[in-house]
C-alpha cells in the first residue's frame, strides 16, 4: 500500500508519499481501507520527532480515519467486510490501509459523507472524555474552551452548547470568533485584544468558569486557575505553551479547584479508562445527535495524502477552522 | 459564657480564657453546650493571623465540637434539646456554647464517649469528602497519606483500609509508623530516612499510587506527581510546605493525573458541595462503622480549654498522634 512516509524528523518537507508494507490485523482488529484521515497537532509533533508513537502503535502518522472494512480479524464481532466506519487510532491513519482494534470503530453516521467522517473520532472522543466524562460539564455551567476555531474547539463548542452550558471561547481573529458564535458559543474573546481572565469575570458576574478545556499548558496555567469558579476543573489536553509553570496551590485551594492533564493516544485499547470505553460512550451519547445533524463535523479543507506537507503547514500556521482532511484518492 | 480568647495574633501565648457574649442560634441552627472541641492545624494559622474566618463565621477558634443541644432554632427538624451530638463548625468550637447549622450535626456515635466524639467531625468529613467523594478511592487501589499519625492521617488510614485499598503512609518517627501499622497501614515510610517516591515505586511494582492525600502542598508537589499511578489523583488539603511550586504538566499528562486542592471550612453550609452534603454522606457511609468500633477516634490527649496554649504547642511541634482535645470542664 501507499502511505505518508517520514524522511527523518523535521519540518513538513520530511513528509513523502510512497510504498510501505500492508498492515496485518491482529486478533480483535479489523483492516480498514482508508478513505480519509485528518491532521492533528500531535502529528506535527511526531513528524518533528517530539512525540514517538506509544509501544505497539504504527510508526505511520495518523490518529483517526474513515473508510471501509476490508478484513475482519479473529474474534471480532459486530463488524463485517464492507461496513463504512470511522475510527480512533494510535497511529497509522496516513495510509491506504490501517489495522484497527474493533473497540475503536464507530459506524459512519447516517447523513455524514464517508470522507467527512474522518473529521470526527479524535475531536468527539477528546471532548467527550475530558469535558463530560472527566470534568462533568452540565446544564447551566460556564465553560471556557481555548482555541475555539480549532478542530477540538469547534466540537467542544457544539457539545457544550448541546449540554446547556454557557460557552465562552478564545480565538485569534474575529472571523474565527464569528464561526464560534455560529456553532453555539455565547462569548467570543480575541486573545490578542483582551485578557481572558478579566472577560471571564465580567461575563460570569465574577464567578469564573466551571470547566476549562485548555491546549496551551504552562503559558495559561496561572491565568486558567484565576479564571476558575469555585469547584472549577481545568483540563489540559495540549501543551502548545510549554509544560512547566508555577502553580499557586493556595489559589487553587481557595477555588477548591482541580487541574487535570490527559491524553487520548496513550490510553490502553480496552479496559478501564481505555479508548474502547470512550468510543462506546461516544457512540451512545453523541452519535445519535451527529446523525440528526445537531452535532456537525467542521471541515476546513480536503487535500490528497500526497500533499500532507501542505496540510501540516496550514495547521502549523493555525490558518484553518475545524479539521484538515487528507484523502487517499487524488 | 467563657471561651478561648485571642489577644491579637501571634504565638500560643495570645490564647486566653475569658468571658464573651453567648451566641444566638439563627433560623436553621441549634445551640450546643460544648463538652469538647479539638485542635486543628487551621486553628494555629488563625491564631497566628494567617487564616481569617470565612464571612459570617464566629471569630472564636474551633472547627468541631461535641456536646448537648440546649436550644433549637426556628425551622430545625430532626434534633431536640438534650440530644448528644458532635458537629462540624466554621468556627466557635473553643467555647462553652456554639451555634451550629443543623446540617452540620452528627449524633454522638453509640459506644463513643461524648467528649471523644469531638475528635471525629473534621477528620472524618475531610477524609470522606476528599479521598472518597472527590478522589473515588476504591478496593484494590494504592493510597498514600502523608503524616499518617496526624488526626487526618489516623482516620485516612482506617477509612482507606476499610475500603480495601492498600495503604502507604509517611511519618517522622518509628513510633508513629507503628501506630499507623496498627490502624491498618500496609507500608510505613519514615520521611527522614527514605525518599517516598522511590519507596512507593518499590511497593507498587513501579505503578505508583492511585490517590494521595497531602498536607505539604508546594514542598511535595513535584514528588507527589512523580508518585502517582496512571490516572492518579493528588489531593492537597494542607500547605505546610508552602503554596507555590513548579508543576510539570507534561509529567501530569503522561500520568493522565490530576491535582486537587480543597478546604472544608470555606464550603457553604447547604447546597451542592456543602458541609451539610458531606456530613450527610458521612452519617450514612461512615457512622455505622464508628458505632461498630471498626473506625475509631484516635485521641492523643485531653486538656482543659483554659490550657489551649499548651495544646497548640503540642500540635505545632507535631508531638501528638491523632487528635488533641480541649474540654470545657476542668
Amino acid at each position: 500500500m501507499r502511505a505518508v512516509t517520514l524522511d527523518g524528523a523535521g519540518g513538513p518537507e520530511v513528509l513523502g508519499w510512497g510504498e510501505v508494507p500492508d498492515p496485518d490485523p491482529a486478533p480483535g482488529e479489523v483492516l480498514v481501507d482508508v478513505v480519509a484521515t485528518a491532521v492533528n497537532r500531535a502529528d506535527l509533533l511526531q513528524r518533528a520527532g517530539f512525540y514517538p508513537p506509544p509501544r505497539g502503535a504504527s510508526e505511520i502518522l495518523g490518529l483517526e480515519c474513515s473508510g471501509v472494512i476490508s478484513e475482519v480479524g479473529e474474534g471480532v464481532t459486530g463488524w463485517k467486510v464492507g461496513d463504512e466506519v470511522c475510527a480512533l487510532l494510535s497511529g497509522g491513519g496516513y495510509a491506504e490501509r490501517v489495522a484497527v482494534p474493533a473497540g475503536q470503530l464507530l459506524p459512519r453516521p447516517a447523513g455524514v459523507e464517508l470522507a467527512t467522517a474522518a473529521a470526527l473520532p479524535e475531536v468527539v472522543c477528546t471532548v467527550w472524555s475530558n469535558v463530560f466524562m472527566l470534568a462533568g460539564l452540565t446544564r447551566g455551567d460556564n465553560f471556557l474552551v481555548h482555541g475555539g476555531a480549532s478542530g477540538i474547539g469547534t466540537m467542544a463548542i457544539q457539545l457544550a452548547a448541546r449540554a446547556g452550558a454557557r460557552v465562552l471561547t478564545t480565538a485569534g481573529t474575529q472571523a474565527k470568533l464569528d464561526v464560534c458564535r455560529e456553532l453555539g458559543a455565547d462569548v467570543g474573546i480575541n486573545y490578542h485584544d483582551e485578557d481572558f481572565v478579566e472577560r471571564v469575570r465580567e461575563e460570569t458576574d465574577g464567578a469564573g468558569v466551571d470547566v476549562i478545556l485548555d491546549n496551551m499548558g504552562a503559558k495559561y496555567l496561572s491565568r486558567n486557575v484565576d479564571a476558575l469558579a469555585t469547584g472549577g476543573r481545568l483540563v489540559c489536553i495540549g501543551m502548545q505553551g510549554g509544560t512547566k509553570a508555577e502553580i499557586d496551590l493556595g489559589g487553587l485551594m481557595r477555588k477548591r479547584g482541580s487541574v487535570h492533564a490527559t491524553t487520548l493516544r496513550a490510553r490502553p485499547a480496552t479496559g478501564p479508562g481505555s479508548k474502547a470505553e470512550i468510543v462506546a460512550a461516544v457512540r451512545h451519547d453523541v452519535w445519535p445527535d451527529v446523525e440528526r445533524g445537531v452535532i456537525r463535523p467542521i471541515v476546513d479543507r480536503r487535500l490528497p495524502m500526497a500533499r500532507a506537507a501542505e496540510a501540516h503547514r496550514v495547521v502549523d500556521a493555525s490558518e484553518h477552522v475545524g479539521k484538515v482532511l487528507l484523502l487517499t484518492g487524488d
